[in-house]
Formats: structure tokens, C-alpha cells, sequence
């Protein structure tokens, strides 16, 4: 968009440069502000601000608008600046003067923020579905392999005996840390701040109680200006959770890419997941989860770019703040879509079950033929030394079995304990 | 430091390129060295690889490390790593082999994971503690000046009337969200990650269910591979609440510096919290407000520091992970001071309680005198239109008065339900 | 998009997945798929890979295309996956095999690296240019308002005399440093990349000094391996300068959003320029300065986001890398229209002659008095003295002019100086 | 450091809150002091405001203060905030009010400046130097290993033949874009601050010029406003050049860290520069490459660091900035370390010649088999068609020789050619 050369108005040039893509982005949103919309109504009527008539008939209105967002038919066009003019025009056109009434005491910043927080808790709560899809279907694959044994890595060396079992419920597991994160996003969006109008209240009698009810809220953001200082500080808590989970699905995405090269070999997935070539028919690209990984990788930026924009600014409305939607609303269609395709492509995984068979992952086990030695009695320095010697002489021949019980360890994976500890999260 | 012209040996040079400052960090977290080689050492002795004789013996001289710790002798020098080896050092020169028993069924990551998880944990109740003593004097200022108006502003333009009651208690209330962050970040500590050994588990027969009550963890970190990925994870979340708490002491600090201009003039405080000039009396400079904004805002950079140093790392051990601590650790401490600095300086805070008199701040009043007419029954726009009229004319005299008696306006701040929501934000 | 919603095939949510928004990026850098193609068809007609016949036909096709472009007729339809398939599609349309023939000696990777190069050296020319005009207007603003004095701030105190000259032009002079960066970005895009094929070379007798020649680049990116580690690389360095740049205008727009306030009103702007309200005749929002603050800081993360996309990925081609363009192509588009609108705005500010006449800027000149007598043989400490007794008095009457000599002083703006200083950066 | 448990007077615990560590980053920019100084005392003395005597006196004693910087006996005790004031303390000392004088007509804040822009300037340069000898290191083991060949990889699956000679070159080809940035910071470095005082000038007649050429700046920064706004901007320039370079290294030692696996076993190194264990006489860790990726990879954190404490701060000086120094000098320091640590290590490197003799490394040729029949008159179709047949039938066998000959490809380095554009590079 070059606004100097294509012959735009004065004033086109700068509606081009306030606006931006509200439109596009309020069109996700809009069925949230017809839900505030109607919490508004029933509490003006309740305060005698509209009479009862006129309610009804808002709420008759706003039910038309509703269905029309859902079946698709609902626009903005670009003589709306947004969603929220956009429903006013409606309403106005339809019931003449009661449909402004509805503007009676809240201003544009607590409609934009109450839109946000029911948005966003719809979204959180969409986000933690997916999470347990995927830690679902990761205990269930590591329940089924649990005995395929896998190389253990530290420092990208060859160290100790592992398992698929073992890497998948590790998943598994790091998923419900994302899960306290969501919950605490979900706390954060769980206050109505409508009321707050711009920012500091207003002379009009409402009853904030009434809507938070009405809307679903736990409870109030109470302080008017704490609830307009929401604007930013809500967008970056959600990104926090965001940001945590990408990471966990980023480093899975890093090891199967890792674990499909022909230097591991250790992973595969059928060809509708993996770009290659006729010619080259060793090459199975993992598109999808370097694509994962990318994008995962790239929404773990969103907390930063957040922050740049709402911070050093000082307490109260600034339009700047209009920049946060188009940074955090695509961001959660691309976690959920990720979400989505890994869930859909692990489906499908296939693991290799004989990778221990080569020669290069035999010293895995000389830890193990140490540990055997001390806990049927050698000392440990006696037991390390006939090991080392075993190998340096070439008599390394270990057993290539591991027999490990402890709590978490390949023996003993805790499935149960573990699904119970996403349980817990999942309710609180 | 130049490490090439120091005439070091290729070693040493070596040595001081690995080992950096892990020395200096180690004596913050040494306490928890000791009460995780407690447990471990319990542990070692109900599977029977301590005799109960070698426990005994071992934990007398951890009771004596943890005294020397508590009473500022204990040093790690040069020729010692970290406190790992250090504590495995006096051990052995006391007990002999005993000593180096206590590092049966573990390894150097676990310790260094089970030291940084109670050592989170410690800290984010201490900084959950602060906190909370924060919000108490915020509350104690909001009742105390509930009655003395400030201008409220949108765009830093003149707005709508506002109060330094409202003020003070939005930011305690914003508080609130940073403690759903604190207690997610908890959560996440609360965890033990000890027996995970190199990241695999191992073959002996541990009891990490023991070890977790002994250590007071609310539950285990199950999966040990798990529990190795939480080397960044772990820094990572304490750090997201970190940067949540470190916003919203950074903005009010921000609104400090801007009210004590002299074109604002709101607040003030005593010399020894402000610096200035003999020769400039009008001169207080904000110097401590300063350095809270500033600090604060450089704590909002921690989580993307440790995210670069751990993110695209496949799963399993990296020596990178080492360079965690050295971030996170000074952080926790200078959001310590600055809690604690904000709030003693607070306590001292002098507000202008005659702001509103100056001319500037008249039209604060114009959408109030608006409302005023409204609801005695003026259709909207003709009140606008009369008020408009009025200022046009010079006529405008309004009350200077506000009557708001919704939730979290002026005149209803809801004081008791904050500090309720915030005694169950503590509890949960 | 809730891909698995929809009733979409596995193949069209992969699609969608992996696609993404690459079509209508495409667009906007499909011009310089077409240099790209042509000088890539010259060369292989000078090595005998196509015929001069073939080679012509293809120019006259690729000229077409061109042709389509610029009127704004070209499209890439989602049967395409980019701009370089439907060039292709295109090409064989019309001409056949030959039209396959193009795509000899070179693959998809250093197509879209010849095309990003093209594209954002092109684009840095025109960032430039709209800088050096930004710069020239303050430069005129700066002789125009260079007598007109304004409080300067240390601290937001009040602290010294300073001028709207001098605030203009310390931002002119501010832009030179980013003119470094912008230079040092150019000299990276700078390079021809093409021939490098997917990273690694390619057996074909290829001349790259003839399309480096061909293309206007200044030297080519000889090391394929090299070429392609320019994925990132590439588009970090041009958002490391587009950081600083944005860094300059959010600053600037700061300080007018500060200093259009009430509490301040140094400086003012038209009303189409403003948002406000008739009932509130004081108020004049500065939503423009805002969004370019707000867009400028949103700027500010590009850089980060890059370097999360491809940090950590070992060398050789990902697909992770197409995430780049999506992040950097919008920002370019968004600081031209920061430049523009800033530019377009500060030439109609209006500045408030007559700041000083208030009292409390009366201690601007304290420092001025005690340098005065100073220079005039009072010993500092006593000057200092007699100073802060007047002030003390009530007797402090300074005169409001100051006298500054030296370069770089209110009275010595050195605007030639800059001047020439900024015509050197832009010839280097 | 609990400020509140100690038992600190509030002076000292206000005193430990804002000085910080600024003593000790102080004793590594001291020398940069003293050349400030010195050149300030000149140009006071020639305007006249100091007497040659005095001059001379002030010289002889900064020379003397600057030997004992260099020979390590400056300190800076807790009495002193800063190096400025033990300068001071030192120079009345010997010298009475002589030694106050110098410090007429400038500031606490444009000292800061000058020598940060002295220190930076010199950093550079030395970043430069190690830079160039990494590259020159590099450019030889690309000579020497030129006929090596190694996979290349696109996906991280096996692509296409590469060789040795070509990685090296590759990063040291890399090498040259970042000093390209280098040379921006520099030049953002290389003009002269002093003068500017607490940001708006003074009334001094003072001579920029000449303390200019006395510590051999190439420009001035002339508007005081600029050069005040260069806090934060400066430190920013030089932090993403740092960036950079930084991302280079990391890059190049994720290489190794992979190359180390045993699942690739392409290169290794001495014993000296790897952890491991007798046991595992597989395991060579690479602690050394794992910590250069690590702390190049938390440097890339800085920019965003220094961006988030000097964000959206309005114009003038703020005590925040005083932050931005504990940032940028010991990122410096690990800088230069990584680069000595990478030379020296890399100068020990062992490469596998015998990579490709392994069959998974067969199809590395199956893409220049095609490009073989094409170049001999083959239809592309039906070489593609003939090689996937072969491939099918196991009829495989290539010659494993590659033919590369265009610029940048593995027959031909165009080593000269880089050389000559990184000396270009180093000299503008």
C-alpha cells in the first residue's frame, strides 16, 4: 500500500492509516460483541435506562445480527470503522432511536474490551480441548510403545538406553505445565470489565454485578481503570500461555525432524505428510513439522511484539492499543490450527522397532552393565573398571534388555499417574 | 576478560570459558544443594544402598554444610566447579567412601534441576509475599485518598475525572493477575524432578515417591525425560510471571515520573527519594522511580533471552541449558528490590489534593454535566447540545463534583472485593 | 480457520496448512520473479542450455507477464502454490517444453532468494528516500522555528532551555545513524544469490557473473552454501536497520503525543489530523502519532520473530525459512506508510510561540545565571550562591534569552553540517 | 541482596538500589575516562577557561591516573557512585580546586557518552580483528579441504554431494555481512558526544571541533539532543551487529554439535576440547561449541533487552539509561570470548575423508546421474526416467565424483573472490 501514489484523498489516505484491517479481524469477534451487546441491554432496561419495549426489541434485533454472523452473511463494509458501528448502524436502521440507546453509558474501549475477554476465553478454552486431544492420543501411543527401545541423547551423544514409551509421554507430560498457563490466562480473562467505559467509570447507575452474570464471568474487574490498564496486560497474559505451549510443540516438531534424516532414521509417516522426490526416493521432507516447528517457533514472538507496543505507555486509553488484535487473533488461529495438524499427523506415526540393532548404540549399555555389577555387590570402581576393560578389549557384549522400575523411568512410566495429574489440572 | 592475551593455559583458558560464573550463582542456590542431598541420602538408606550408619553420618554433615551456608563461611573456590562438587568434596574428606556414595542413582542434571526447582519455589513465595505486601499499601492509599480527584486521561489528553483512590487500587488490583501467573509458575516448580538421573532414569530401584514428601513437592515430575526438558522450561515459566509482575510495576512507576513533572505536579516525595540541585529548586528527579521503570522493563527481556538459549534444541541434555541460571537467578533478585523499593517509597508518597482547581482541568467536567442532564430526563442530544453551548459561551461552571456510585467507579471502589478476590488468588 | 471443522480433505487441510498466505505475498514481489526469470533465460542461451529462438520467445513471454503485473491483472489462483509454479504454468502455456526448459540449472530455493533480494533492495531505496524527505523537512522546520524556544527535560523535569530548532533537527541528525544501518542492510541484499540452486551448486556449466551483471547486482553471494544460509540472514538484516529506523520515528511521535497534551500544549495539529469531540472542545487525540508510535514499536519485535524462525536450524534448507516473508514483506509495507504519514503530519505542525512566559519554567534559566556570572570572573561557588539567594528571595528575574555558541548549542544549530553529514551517508 | 533483612540504613539501601554494579563495569571503561578528560582539559585551556599551567598539571596527573589503569592498580571504592567522581576525587586531591575546574562545561551525562563512544569504537574494532582472523582460519581449512566431500542437506535429509571446502567457506563468506553491521555501529560510534552536557548544550564557548580531532572522531555528533538521544541508540547499533556476528557462530556450532553425533560422525576434536567418559569411550562431548552456540544465542537476546529499557521514553535524559551499561559490556566480553574460543577450536578440527563411502549417502548422486545425461542429450524426462529405474532395480551405482565448476560451487571456492570482498568490506 503506497498511500502517497495512488491518488487517495487526504482523508482516505489517513482511514487507510488508522484503520488498518479492523474489519477483517472484527469479523472474528463480532459474535462476542453481540453478546455483550444483549448483557448491556438487559441491564439498562433493568436500571430503567430503556423501557422494557425497547429491550425486547434490542434483543430481537441483536438475535437477527447473531444468526447472521453465524450462517456468514454478516459484513463490514468500509464505511464501518469496525464491528462495534457496524451493530449500531443495524440496530439504528431498524429501531430508529432505540438503537442508539444502547450506547447509553459504555464507550468504544470497554465494548473492544469486553469483546477481548469473552473472545479470548472462548479461544482458551478451544486451545485446552486441543491440548488434551494431543496429550491424549500421546499417552495412548506411548502405551503402545512402550517397549520399543530408543537411544537416549545428551549433548547429541549416544547415552543411555530410552524409549518411545518414554519420549511420548515425556509430551505428554510437559503438556500440563502449558495447561497452569492457560489456566492462569484463563483468570485473567475470566472479568467483566464492561462498565468501565473510558476508562474511569461513569455517573450512570449500572449494574455491573447483572452483566457479569448475564456474560458468564467469574467475576468483576472492578476498578475501572485497572480494566481499561487490561488492555495489553490481557493480550500478553494469554500470549504467555500461547508462547509456552508453542515451545513444547516446537521441540517435538525439532526431535521427528531430527528422527526421519537417514543419519537416525528412527521415525516415519506416510507420504500425504511428507514432501519428496521420485528420483530421490530416500527423501521424505517433513514439511509439516518443520512447518509446526516454524510457526511455533515464530508465535513465541508475540509476548515481545505485545509488549513493545502497550509498554512505557502510561495509565489510560491510547490508540496504540488498537494494534494488539492483528498480533494476537491470527497468532490463535495458528496455535489451533498446529494443534490440529500434529494431533492429525501422530496419528499416523510409525516407528522404527529396531534401532538398537546397530552397532553404533551398543556403548548405550555400558552404564547399565556398570549398574548391574554395583547392585549385585562389586564396588563401583571395581565394577567401572571390568566394564571399561570389557570394551576396550572388544568383549562389550551387554544384554541390550534394561530392567529399570523406578517411578518415571522406562519400566514404569506412570501413565496413570500422569493422565490423573492432567485431570487435576484440566479442573482447576 | 581476554582470555588469548593473559598468558592462561590453553586449560585454564578453557576452564574459565565452561565454568563462567557458576560459582557465584551456586552460593545462592547451595541451601537447596543440601536439602536435596538430605533427601536423597534418606532415600539411598530405605533401598539399602546407605546403611543407616552412613545416613546418620551424612546427613550430621550436611546439617553442619547447610550451618556454614546460613552463617555466610561456605565458599566455592576456583578448583571446585560448583557447589555439586563442592558438597561431594567435604563430604568425602569427612566420611571418606561414604562421601561419594551420595551420588549413587544420580546425576549432576538432576541435582542441578532439583536445586533450581526449590529454589523457585522459595523465591516465588517470597516474591508472592512482597507482593501482597505491596497491594496491602496500595489499598491503605486508595481508602486513605478515595476523595481527592485526579484528572483521568485518554490519548495523555484531559478526559474524565478520576481519583488517586481509583488510581492506587487499580494497580493493586492489576496485581492480582500477575498472582495467577506467580501461582502457574509455582505449579510448575512444585515438581520433583530428582531420579531422573542423566534424563533416562536408571536401573536402580529409587524411591522418588519418598524423596518427594521428604522435599515437600506436591507431586513428582513423573517422566524423567520429562523432567530433563524442564531445564528451560522451568527458567521460562518463572519468567513469564516475572515479566507480568515487572509490567505493572513498570507502569505505575511510569505514571510516578510523569506526575511529578512540574507540568503535572501530582505527587511528590521526600529529598532522599528524589535527587535534585540546590540551584534548581523546583528540580526532584524521580531517580528511584527511574530505576524501577528501568529495571522492571529489563526483566520483561528474561523470557526471550532464555527462550533463545533453549528453543531448537532436540530433546535431551545440552550444555547451553547451563546458561539458564545465570540469567534467571540476578533477575528473581532485582524484582525482589524493586518490590521492595516501590513499596518503601510509597509509603512516603505526598498527593496534590487541590489539582482540580487549575482551568486546564475544567472540561474533565463537560461529559459529566451531559450525563447530569440526561438523567434528569433531557434527551441525549439536546444535553449535548447545552453543554455545548455553555462552553462555547464561556458559560461553563460545573460543580466539580463527580456522584459515580456503580462498581469500581469513584465514588463505589469495591475495596473489600479486591482484597477478597486477591485472598483467593493467594489461596488457590 | 478451524481446518478440521470444515469438511475439508486431508489433502486441502494439508494444503491450506502448508500454504499458508505465500499467494498474495507473491504478489507484491512477483516483479522481481520476472528480472529473475529473464536474466536466468539470457544466461542459459549464452550456455547453450536454450536456443537463442527459445531464449527469445521466453523474453517476449516473460515481458507479458511483466506487463500483467504492472496493470494489475496478474493473479495466482489457489491451484498455484506460488508465484514461481504459475510463472512456470505460464510460460508452458504458451511456449511448451520450452517453457519447462527455464527451470534448468536452478531450483525453487534460489528462486525465492533471487526474488527477496530483488525485492528488498528495492525496497531499502525506496525506505531511503522517503527518510531523506522526513529528514529534509525537519531540517526546514528546524531554520523555520529555530528562535522559538521550549523547556528541555532532564528526568521530565524541567532543566535547561532548549528550541523547537534543536528538537527538530536532533531528529534529522538521528536519522543519519539509521541511514548506516539501511546502507549496511543494502549491502547484504546486495549480492546475487542465484545458482546456488537447493543450497549445494550444481553440475551445470552456469555463468553467475553474467546474471550478476544482468541484474544490476553488485557482487555475487559465491558460496552456495553461503547463498542459501542468506534465508534469515537476509531479511534479520534488513529488520536490524528497519528496528532502528522505527526505533527514531516512535520516539519523535512520543514526544508530540507528551507534548500535544494539556499539560504541556508546546505544539498542535489540524484538526483532520485529530480526533476530538465537540463537547470536549480541549480535547485533540493524536491517534495519528499514536499509530506510528504503536506501529513503529510493533516494528521493533520484526527482528526477534526472525530470529526465532530460523536460530538454532542447522545449516542447509528448511521449510520452516517460508515463515520469513510472511513476517517481513507487511512491516516494509507498514514503515513506508509510517514514513509517509509522519511526513505528511509534521508538515503542518503548529508550534506555541509563546511556551516560556509560564512561571514554571522561570527556573529554566538558573544554570544560565550562574554561567554568566561565571564568564564574567565570579568564582563558580560564589555565583552559585548568589544565584540560589535570589532564587531563595523571590529575586530571581533572568532575562528568558540564552546565548549559546558552540556547535550543536540552540544559538549554533550546525544544520549545513548536518546537512552534509547525511549526503555523505547516503553517497557511501 | 535482600535490601530490607540486612539491617541497611535507607540511605544505603537507597544507595545499593540505584548505584548497582556501575562500579565495576566503571574499571573496564576508566581508560576511556581519562582520554576524555584530557582532551576536555585542552580545550579548556585554549578557550581560556583553564590556565596552561593548570593545563599541564591536569595532564601530568590524568597520565598518571591512566598507568595505574593499566597496570591494574584503579579501583573504585564504595565511596565513589562512579568512575567520574573517583576521577575527580583524585585530580582535587592532588591537585585542589585545579581539579574541580575540569569540570567545567560539560556533565555527568555527556562523560557517560564520550566514553561510551570511545569504549564502543575500540570494542569494535577488536571484534573486527578477531572476526577477520576467524575468517582467515577459515578460508585455509576450506583450501586445505577442499577435495572433502560431506552430505548436504536439505530438511535435514540427505540432498546433494558438499563438500568441506564448501562449508567453511560458507561461514566465512557469512562472516563479511557481518561486518557490514559492524561497520554501521561504528560509524554510529564514531562521532564525537562531548559538549552536548545534560543535553541541551550550555553557555560555555566551548570547542567541539577540537576535542574532536583529539580523540580522533571522525564527525561530530552535533545537535545535543542527538547526541543526548544517543543513549540507548548507541548501545542498540553496536548490540545488532553483535547480533549478527553472533548468530553466525551459533549457527556454525549447532553444525558441529550435530557433526559430533555419532549419528553423523563427521568431524572431531582433541580430547582437551571435549567432555566425556572412559566408560563411554564413544562420547566426546562438545561443551565448547555447545556453549558458544548457547551464549551467542543469549546474546541475540540483548537488542531486545536495550530496546525494552530506552523504549517509548520521551526525548531527554532519564536515569533508565543508566541501565543500559550492565547490558552491553560483559555481552561484549562474551563476544570476544566466543570468537577466541571458535578460532582456537576450530584450528584443532578433524574431518572424517571417508563420509560418502557409506551406502545412506548413495543417493546423494542420484540428481547429478539426471544432470550427467541431460548435459549429454538426454531429454530430461527420460534421464529422470532412466536414473529412477536404476534406483528401483538396485541397479545403482554412481560414480560418487562430482563435476561442479560454476562460481560458488564445490569445483570452484571462488575462495580469492571472498577474500578480496572481505578485505574490501573491512576497509569502507
Amino acid at each position: 500500500m503506497k498511500l502517497w501514489d495512488k491518488g487517495f484523498s487526504t482523508d482516505k489516505k489517513i482511514d487507510i492509516f488508522t484503520v488498518g484491517n479492523d474489519r477483517d479481524l472484527d469479523l472474528i469477534i463480532a459474535k462476542y460483541d453481540i453478546i455483550g451487546n444483549k448483557a448491556h441491554a438487559e441491564m439498562l432496561a433493568k436500571i430503567g435506562l430503556l423501557t422494557s419495549v425497547e429491550n425486547n426489541a434490542l434483543q430481537t434485533e441483536l438475535d437477527n445480527i447473531m444468526l447472521s454472523i453465524k450462517d456468514g452473511t454478516f459484513t463490514i463494509e468500509d464505511s464501518f470503522e469496525d464491528v462495534h458501528s457496524k451493530v449500531e448502524h443495524l440496530l439504528t436502521e431498524k429501531l430508529g432511536d432505540t438503537g442508539k440507546k444502547i450506547h447509553s453509558a459504555r464507550s468504544r474501549n470497554d465494548q473492544v474490551l469486553v469483546d477481548m475477554h469473552l473472545y479470548l476465553r472462548d479461544e482458551l478454552a478451544e486451545i485446552k480441548a486441543l491440548t488434551k486431544a494431543f496429550f491424549d492420543l500421546l499417552i495412548s501411543l506411548s502405551e503402545k510403545y512402550k517397549e520399543v527401545l530408543l537411544p537416549g541423547y545428551t549433548h547429541l551423544q549416544v547415552a543411555m538406553p530410552s524409549s518411545f514409551g518414554m519420549w511420548f509421554s515425556a509430551y505428554a507430560e510437559s503438556l500440563i505445565d502449558d495447561i497452569y498457563f492457560l489456566n492462569a490466562a484463563e483468570k485473567v480473562t475470566n472479568q467483566n470489565p464492561l462498565g468501565s467505559a473510558a476508562g474511569y467509570g461513569s455517573s450512570f447507575p449500572i449494574d455491573r454485578t447483572m452483566t457479569t452474570e448475564l456474560m458468564g464471568f467469574e467475576t468483576l474487574k472492578y476498578n475501572s481503570v485497572a480494566a481499561q490498564m487490561g488492555r495489553g496486560k490481557l493480550e500478553k497474559s494469554v500470549s504467555f500461555a500461547m508462547s509456552s505451549l508453542s515451545a513444547t510443540l516446537s521441540k517435538m516438531s525439532m526431535d521427528i525432524c531430527l528422527y526421519m534424516s537417514q543419519n537416525f532414521n528412527f521415525v516415519s509417516f506416510p507420504d500425504e505428510l511428507t514432501t519428496g522426490s521420485s528420483i530421490m526416493p530416500h527423501k521424505k521432507n517433513p514439511d509439516v513439522f518443520e512447518l509446526i516447528r516454524g510457526k511455533c517457533n515464530k508465535l513465541q514472538a508475540l509476548p515481545y511484539e505485545l509488549t513493545l507496543i502497550s509498554n512505557n505507555l502510561p495509565s489510560g486509553y491510547h490508540r496504540d492499543l488498537q494494534l494488539l488484535k492483528e498480533g494476537i487473533v491470527p497468532a490463535i488461529q495458528t496455535l489451533k490450527s498446529c494443534l490440529e495438524m500434529i494431533t492429525f499427523s501422530m496419528e499416523q506415526i510409525q516407528v522404527n522397532d529396531d534401532i538398537l540393532s546397530n552397532d553404533k548404540y551398543l556403548y548405550l549399555f555400558s552404564v547399565e552393565e556398570v549398574n548391574k555389577l554395583v547392585q549385585n555387590g562389586t564396588p563401583f570402581r571395581d565394577a567401572y573398571k571390568i566394564v571399561g576393560k570389557n570394551i576396550g578389549d572388544g568383549n562389550f557384549n551387554p544384554e541390550k534388555k534394561v530392567n529399570h522400575t523406578h517411578e518415571g523411568s522406562i519400566g514404569n512410566l506412570c501413565l496413570n499417574e500422569i493422565v490423573a495429574k492432567m485431570e487435576s489440572a484440566l479442573k482447576s
